[in-house]
């Protein structure tokens, strides 16, 4: 094995895809690093890569003493292994060799109560601890990812001039890293990074689905409107990648490889995480919880076909019209529709984090949020700019929908958006994300809603009083009472 | 103190409105029954009135001991405390003076895993323990509510003659209640209970909206429309007190009391849950999920009301248009698209029952819940026999939807239901329920989702991997690489 002829700045431990991406970027960024994983064929393999992409300062270890013994002190260790008993079977075979003041990073897609447990487990062994969320998928590890770290700011500090080359860099904007802020802030921050994606990918299947259905969009149609919303206000690495992906060939068969891939989508987890805890804080995350649904659905591929048949044979179809349609305003309408959506999830998305923010006293600053999402995660886009503006302007605000340029934007958009909902639950096919995002939207604006129906029921059968409108205090009704005297 | 000169047959501690009912109704069924609470007025006051409605056999103790102590062996005793810590408490106080063999039961809305704890340490000290899903509200309590025990089988058997007696009756179907199954399956099935009940509330404060709002329907048409309702397939008690509601007049003003209450909902933890285990379980359930979000909407009225302002002040107001409606046809619309969103509400609700009965091994029985849902619970109504026709017909039914009638159903109402969800989308007030549940029916009915492009994304940035339509296996392809490629 090579051994460093000085002892190496950091070190990372799990070298699957995002562990050996990391790992070569910092590397790249002229910090010299060890490397370490269980089974060291993934070792010698990073140790080759680093080598092909230009002789990097990596070195690597077959077994964890020499591996914790190579870093300079104190040690700082990034771990990138699966979520859950892995992370702690790694701390435990690493932490044997460290010592008082040396530091883990977990970077992987932690559950933000786990952090906080292990941060306190390493401090009472004198360690420090961050919960680090690293977004951007392979290329984004490689190249420059957006980083979430939460935990000990001690830590923080001390690897902070990595962290700074390491990220992704947005002109104007500066590296996408921040401090997040305690405990397991930096994870929690990651888990609704992920569900705003799961909305954010919903929404753009809808806008495919209608502009393909009911549309009848071509493939290659499809590329150039997604290449030319990737111009303008949509902007963003999942809209570049859907333009690509439209254009890429079946290398098995005839025609396009997305009409070749089966309709049933897998998930990780984040996504579950984000609408339960949006349940937990009573944070109406409609379009999150649409796209998580939609997930669900999709996996059910065997009874939806089934369920196609059963609705068929009773003479209905799954698309119930052909009506012609203007097909520069249908692709203009879903654009909008498609933006003003995308501004209800964020927005979700956004209050969710402060009211957690607001519970574990964690002080987040949800437009540094927005900046360091501008580059190197999923969900970079040009919006983000926008947002970070709004919380900019008013930290405070109360949701992104009453600032007042988004609120501009969303009347703008309003009509094109309802439009497009009604073109497809008329055409039968419907747009979970997209319609549940418009009542969010409408319920979210309006002064009186239908609530009061809802409380006076409570009240009816349960005595769980009311509040009224015009007077102070908590009041109940005995309406079984009053209904029977009234009948009779 | 009076002290019954035989033992009495069963014991009720916890006094507040659930407990008491209930208390007089085992009393008034033949049974006679030892009543304690805490605070001991309620224990006089519950005296007080178990003489005034018949000189019922009831004995109030204002200590434990003596209380437990004059229930015949072996004893059972129904507790009725807010869930959490104090049933506990309770435990711990009762407990101490019972003896092997004797019996627990927790018939508040409790988490389903404090039961199971609580059956493990009750089995240590020899004692039986039953979780018990009391639904029916104040009059339920007390007139026969519907009843789902779960936990200990012995213990159910010992107590059966009380619960049949006690239970709602439903001729043709028999007293509601049965025992549920294992474990904690009896406060599970009755969270789901609640959370049906959420979206059953919520579907029909839309329908009051839509009526009120885009039909300018007053209170007293109002009334009329949902008695009439209550005669047909959508009779329940809650439409039933809706009616009731719409026909009560304000004692503090003018006008109708409903227009007084605030539109503020409140709520106590089982809505909540059911959605967190939907999300656990992998189960959709989005029209629960948005009855929860707009109760959660609900509650921000004090922003809503400064929302309408922006949006009133950008020229846009709640209400988006005053097209005349023919009222007749958006009442009879307004009925089909009810109905078909609560068969999709209902099909969420005993998907998430199978799911969480597999995970368990409850082996619980979905055409005998409806059955007794039938009777005393909230969400009791006439439609629950088509459900449990449906399972009786197929128990392995995977989803309501897709059972004969209710297929021929929900083809018969959606052309209606559409209408009524675009006219409120037009509208500008938006049915999160109604148009919820159908983009849940459009999307399990539909062959093919845009999921493969959802996919198709995970798998470029992410190397998720995916299926193909036309071939078994995993693959992953190189998106980035080939559209990179084919730029040049």
């Amino acid at each position: 094995m090579a051994e460093p002829t000085n002892l190496t700045r950091i070190g990372l431990a799990g070298l699957a895809v995002m562990g050996q991406n990391l790992a070569l970027n910092i590397a790249e960024k002229g910090f010299p690093i060890s490397v370490y994983n269980r089974s060291t064929s993934k070792v010698d393999e990073t140790v080759e890569r680093a080598k092909k992409e230009g002789e990097l300062p990596l070195y690597g270890f077959h077994d964890p003493e020499s591996f914790v013994l190579s870093i300079q002190k104190p040690r700082v260790i990034i771990i990138l292994v699966k979520a859950g008993a892995p992370v702690d079977q790694t701390i435990k075979t690493l932490s044997a060799y460290m010592e008082k003041g040396d530091c883990i990073i977990d970077g992987g897609n932690e559950w933000y109560e786990n952090t906080e447990r292990r941060e306190k487990e390493m401090t009472e062994l004198g360690l420090l601890y961050l919960g680090m969320g690293v977004s951007g998928g392979e290329e984004g590890a490689r190249r420059g990812p957006s980083l979430m770290p939460g935990g000990s700011f001690e830590a923080y500090r001390y690897i902070e001039d990595i962290l700074l080359k390491v990220a992704a860099q947005v002109p104007d904007s500066g590296p996408c890293v921040t401090y997040v802020g305690k405990g397991g802030s930096g994870n929690f921050v990651k888990m609704v990074h992920n569900g705003i994606e799961y909305g954010d990918m919903q929404l753009i299947a809808e806008a495919y689905d209608v502009l393909r259905t009911v549309g009848n969009l071509s493939n290659e149609e499809l590329q150039s409107v997604f290449s030319e919303w990737n111009k303008g206000e949509l902007l963003s690495f999942l809209i570049e990648i859907t333009a690509d992906i439209f254009g890429i060939k079946d290398d098995k068969g005839d025609g396009h490889l997305v009409d070749k891939v089966l309709d049933k989508t897998g998930m990780k987890g984040t996504g579950k995480w984000t609408v339960q805890q949006a349940a937990e804080l009573s944070v109406a995350a409609p379009t999150i919880e649409s796209s998580l649904d939609a997930r669900f659905l999709s996996g059910l591929k065997e009874e939806r076909v089934e369920a196609a048949k059963v609705f068929k044979s009773g003479g209905f179809g799954d698309i119930l019209t052909d009506q012609p349609v203007d097909k520069q305003k249908l692709i203009d309408d879903v654009r909008r529709a498609l933006y003003a959506a995308k501004i209800c999830s964020y927005a979700q998305g956004m209050n969710l984090i402060r009211a957690k923010s607001i519970e574990k006293g964690w002080d987040l600053k949800l437009g540094e949020l927005a900046r360091i999402w501008k580059g190197g995660c999923i969900i970079r886009a040009i919006f983000l700019d926008r947002i970070k503006k709004a919380y900019d302007r008013n930290p405070n605000l109360a949701n992104l929908l009453v600032d007042p340029e988004f609120a501009k934007e969303m009347i703008d958009r309003q009509s094109a958006w309802r439009r497009v909902v009604c073109l497809a639950i008329n055409s039968g096919i419907s747009t979970p994300g997209m319609s549940a995002s418009l009542a969010y939207f409408d319920s979210y604006r309006r002064e009186s809603l239908p609530a009061n129906l809802v409380q006076a029921q409570r009240d009816y059968f349960g005595a769980h009083t009311y509040e009224r409108i015009d007077m102070e205090g908590s009041f109940h009704t005995e309406w079984f009472k009053l209904a029977k005297q009234s009948r009779t």
